[in-house]
């Protein structure tokens, strides 16, 4: 199974990709697209777009993960967020992608081992995990946790529904 | 010059077009996209870009224009608002269309001619303005209301150019 975690954002969306291989991961590749806080807001939604696709089209993954938001700073903040986020998960639909969505609680718990983490943890945590020879930025960082949570889940429920078939 | 005004919304998603002949305006369409609240966010927003997709495609606008949005009842609600307006956008990017954005004080203004006007006079307004035989739908009516208010502005830019010119 190939994973694609998304962390979407207007000025700066990280991707991660991981590779899960039984219960081994496997880093891919991560990045973050960079659309310019200088360009129409319809210009950035245009080159998330455009650019997760080329992503995808260059690693075909299986499925899509992204973190799932119940809490912003500011209604502004979110509602800027929310474009980005929504253009991210059309892009998943549009290449038939299964799309998950997990809590900040979920993905550090799966991560880090417990919910309250903070970012450095968790950048140091994704190093460790995925045998990365340096920290990855902070956004690629975040998209690959929630790319190894979904590994994770995906693991725990493959193994209930082994259980369920005994 | 042909107008297609949008009030995006995750749940229903208002489209209007009008025609603008020198100083007329002629109504050649409006309605709702609903999505149901029933289906996954990322469903919702492919059935937004889809049928706001075949829309633009019947009608062939030369222009886009959406409500630019400062305000929201809570960070919640920006947030899905977000994803359904940066969908919305996405079509128009990916069709070529210009895209312009107006405050709510100046579609109000525009329309009913005071930034203060509640829903119910800016829907009979654009009933009058547009000559439709009856009020349309809440969205449909405010996506016909940000398209006039793109008529309006872009008569005013066309007159200022000209007396630029002189």
């Amino acid at each position: 199974m190939r994973i694609l975690g998304i962390d979407p954002g207007s000025r700066a969306t990280g991707y991660g990709l991981i590779e899960k291989q039984g219960n081994r991961l496997r880093h891919l590749d991560n990045g973050v697209i960079l659309t310019g806080g200088e360009a129409p807001l319809s210009e950035r939604l245009g080159i998330i777009y455009r650019d997760l696709g080329g992503v995808i089209d260059r690693y075909a993954p299986t499925v899509m993960a992204v973190e799932q938001i119940f809490l912003a700073r500011n209604a502004l903040s979110a509602l800027k967020l929310g474009h980005a986020r929504g253009v991210a998960l059309l892009a998943g639909i549009h290449h038939e992608l299964p799309v998950f969505e997990y809590t900040a609680l979920q993905v550090k718990s799966a991560v880090v081992g417990y919910g309250r983490a903070d970012k450095a943890q968790i950048q140091a945590m994704v190093r460790v995990l995925l045998a990365l020879p340096e920290i990855a930025q902070e956004d690629a960082s975040d998209a690959l946790a929630v790319a190894i949570c979904h590994a994770h889940s995906a693991g725990m429920n493959q193994r209930l529904a082994q259980a369920g078939k005994r």
